[in-house]
């Protein structure tokens, strides 16, 4: 393990994966490395980036990385999959999109599912983003799909959220209305050589003046066709520009320090549910009588739920 | 409370709404209520419907209460809205196409945010569909938006799940095959009037027909058109038919205690978590603290966490 943390840091990019993998599986192994890897990070402009499906954020990234890559600044790439609860295939027409990029030595792009522990995505998710700064990247970006409570979680934890939306999605519109609109720092309507494009910029052009934004800042809306990378030039500029926005207004700070309180917080709260979910294990036949009270209806779920904790504080105790 | 509880088994709707209410905001006046109400529940046919933003879900649940309702069955529905994590507004637009439905005494419709704790809605959506249950309606439909780690396991808790697409989706019809595939019973390609509308119904049939699933039931694949209504009756036929053959297999009760399980490990989390929060809320200084020193690089996260725990063991002994 003192391995693999030396040859990350020489740069290593077998490292780096095995690494993440370790990190993704729950492996104890991982955790020293981790730890003394902790010093080389803080680095990295973190950038999350979320849509609805279809909105064309693979192809977008690829291109933003590929612009970015033009730009001499090193692209660490993390892509949040969604996975089959039961099997745990993951999407790959997404990363095979991502291909061209793949022979580049100054990206590194990794897919992690979401399948697992709720908690433990978020935390995984972390983690990567923390190894892809300490392995040197100028920006880590962080790709999700949809707009789930997780989803803004991972995102709300970069410098830069990027919401991308693509035209006549009239559901979409509403969702970002309700959910994402404060959590945007930059807005991207993407597939912007069709037709209907003019009006969904419009909208959301609308709504970012109305709404009210903790920051007091008008985030920049920007349309691109990232098939064709129009735009996408734009996008990394008015990216880039956020960033130092931040930093010029001390902002930069403050974030890396909700970012921290907040992934500590996840780490407790993933530990302690795995430290329940373990002692639940140990006792099948309290959780399955528990389960055939509350079938009957002898007892409703939250007394039973009650008496399977009490259950556990006092084996605890014993 | 025992009024509520009275009222509520009368079929006041005012009683169903309040409760509701009081279980959305943790109120810990919902528990003796929901005790007493456990000995009515266990009637209700429960169905899932999730799907992509934009795909036309709430039209389509719409459009199939009003089919339910012109075979005499009463319909329940819990509308998982994404809420904004700072402000908690909710999306209106979906609810508001409800509205025709809103007058008839045989629907109960109520919209849930996505606000809140992550395990605090799973809990709060069963709770209500309890709710529902004993209220005496004879479906209860949960309609969740997208296909997030929350939506899967909500729609997993059903009786029958209902995965709705909508023609041209690319990434959609990934996702399908990824996440949902295996959970859904039903399938529907809704805005089946659309030109590229046949491809895509091809598609997710070939895909059907290619996985293996545990129950080795080639699932129903609808063409809707929720605008219109067309197809709906089939669809509603299917769901019907579902659940006589969940019932004949003598599936239902396995399900039921797949549901009981599941809803009992998710009071658990929830209340551990937040015991957990509630502890830290107590000691704002310690996490400070630890906040600090990950941030000057002294520590790393896990080790922060692992001293917070640590702490907390400590206080929770003395």
């Amino acid at each position: 393990m003192d391995d693999i943390y030396s040859r990350l840091l020489e740069g290593d990019r077998r490292a780096v994966a095995r690494l993440i993998t370790m990190v993704e599986n729950g492996d104890p192994a991982a955790k020293e490395p981790i730890r003394r890897l902790h010093e080389h990070t803080g680095n990295a402009h973190i950038v999350g980036i979320t849509g609805a499906p279809g909105s064309g954020k693979s192809t977008l990234v690829s291109s933003l990385t590929k612009v970015l890559r033009g730009r001499d600044l090193s692209v660490g790439i993390i892509a949040i999959d969604p996975t089959s609860p039961f099997t745990g295939g993951a999407i790959l027409g997404d990363r095979i999109r991502m291909q061209d990029l793949a022979t580049d030595p100054g990206v590194f792009i990794r897919s992690m599912g979401t399948r697992g522990a709720l908690g433990g995505l978020s935390v995984a998710t972390n983690d990567a983003v923390n190894i892809l700064d300490a392995f040197g990247k100028d920006l880590v970006i962080v790709e999700t799909v949809g707009a789930g409570q997780i989803e803004v979680e991972i995102v709300k934890l970069a410098h830069t959220s990027v919401v991308v939306t693509m035209p006549g999605g009239g559901d979409e519109i509403q969702a970002i209305k309700a959910g994402i609109m404060e959590i945007g720092d930059v807005f991207v309507v993407n597939k912007a050589d069709r037709e209907d494009s003019g009006r969904t910029y419009t909208e959301i052009l609308m709504m970012l003046e109305m709404s009210e934004r903790r920051d007091g800042r008008m985030p920049p809306l920007v349309r691109t066709v990232a098939t064709t990378g129009e735009g996408v030039d734009d996008l990394a500029q008015v990216i880039l520009d956020h960033h130092k926005y931040l930093k010029h207004e001390g902002l930069l700070e403050k974030k890396a320090k909700e970012r921290i309180v907040a992934e500590l917080l996840e780490i407790i709260n993933m530990r302690v549910g795995k430290t329940v979910l373990r002692a639940l294990q140990d006792d099948p036949e309290m959780v399955d009588l528990m389960g055939k009270l509350v079938e009957t209806r002898e007892i409703d779920p939250h007394s039973g739920a009650s008496m399977v904790i009490r259950h556990l504080l006092k084996k605890g105790e014993g």
